[in-house]
């Protein structure tokens, strides 16, 4: 029996402000980091052991990987970063809150833009110093890999090749692996794990800072899925 | 011009109390904690940009790692922990006091195992709970490969293979690396670039902290090493 838990970063401060985050490196609330530390301890209470984790290039995903780590004294876990386990891309919207966001294009125009499949918000300018063509992050990278703005099935479309080509072979070679990531790069394995309809993914809820988790055969089916949670 | 960071982790709460730590998984003291944040500052004033980050698989350096890059605004920086850079291994000494050891084994001994290159004190019993073949952490690796105590010199034959198959691939297809590690594995890696006698590197003492630059040529020829400490 395998496990994979995926895990959704802890409150950030755009989160408690209701702000477009997307790509901007927003770290954790301390209520963030309350959460991480919370995740920790309830994988520490069932025994997880981690072969090895997987998170964002972002600090608020990683910060709560660091944190979870800690908890569950397990810092010395083998950690891989990637890109393609980013937030979407918010493009033009990103650090806008909800009022203005609706105000400058119409509430009803942002509910398409965050709860269409396959509808991208218009793109962040390349002059934009917040473009990631600017961060030192990605200076690796091809500029045309660099997205200026995503829907969930663009997050979705790079996503999946960094599950397929990376994840499932470390996978078929270990037993317990996590994912701490973001909403939206987690709604893309989901959607793929649960076989969730491109309808339906867009207005799946996931709770931040709660492990889910799955268990596969060794062929990588899934058994079930559930959600680790403190009881009362 | 390359660029390699030595870095011996902050103040940990065994050197605070002077008990030989080794392979003990003890973490920073709260003076270490601003160590490492003042190096990451430090870093930072001068430029540095990662391009890969090595520590060991012990909590004070990890946790050294993770401050220093958390201070550099770089936590998206990959980071390979190993086995191969922790501390060296002390053995039956571990846990104890200056002071009991000296009671115990007499202090010319003690002097011996602190300063003698090749003369590891007395192992761990295989029974010891503390013993590296209970840790999780290892159980991956051959049994053989595990330590019940080492002389400077057996430290040192298991840091260098690491340097040479896994970092010095790393610095020639990079440009600034860091090296996070502990006083006896960076004497390792010291004795190596420095080409320092078996006897003069037993007396070389790293402060905790203080980042040790090495400027190297394409070919990795050491140009110049020094200190990057805070000015007056």
């Amino acid at each position: 029996m395998k496990r994979l838990v995926l895990l959704r970063h802890g409150q950030s401060s755009w989160n408690l402000e209701n702000r477009f985050t997307g790509w901007q490196d927003v770290d954790l609330s301390d209520q963030g980091r309350e959460e991480a530390y919370a995740a920790g301890q309830l994988l520490a209470q069932h025994d997880f052991r981690f072969d090895w984790v997987y998170t964002s290039v972002q600090k608020r995903a990683i910060r709560t990987t660091w944190i979870t780590l800690d908890a569950l004294d397990q810092m010395w876990a083998p950690i891989t970063n990637d890109w393609r386990l980013n937030e979407r891309h918010y493009g033009a919207l990103t650090g806008l809150d909800k009022a203005e966001t609706a105000q400058k294009y119409g509430s009803e125009q942002v509910h398409v833009w965050r709860r269409s499949y396959a509808t991208p918000p218009p793109p962040m300018s390349g002059d934009d110093p917040r473009h990631p063509r600017f961060d030192p992050r990605y200076a690796g990278l091809r500029p045309e890999w660099l997205p200026a703005t995503e829907s969930l099935k663009d997050t979705l479309e790079r996503v999946m090749p960094y599950w397929k080509s990376k994840i499932i072979p470390r996978l078929h070679d270990n037993n317990t692996l996590l994912i701490s990531a973001h909403g939206n790069s987690l709604r893309a394995l989901i959607k793929h794990l649960n076989a969730i309809s491109d309808e339906a993914i867009t207005s799946l809820e996931i709770p931040t800072g709660e492990p889910l988790i799955y268990e596969l055969e060794d062929d990588l089916t899934v058994v079930q899925s559930y959600y680790l949670r403190e009881g009362v």
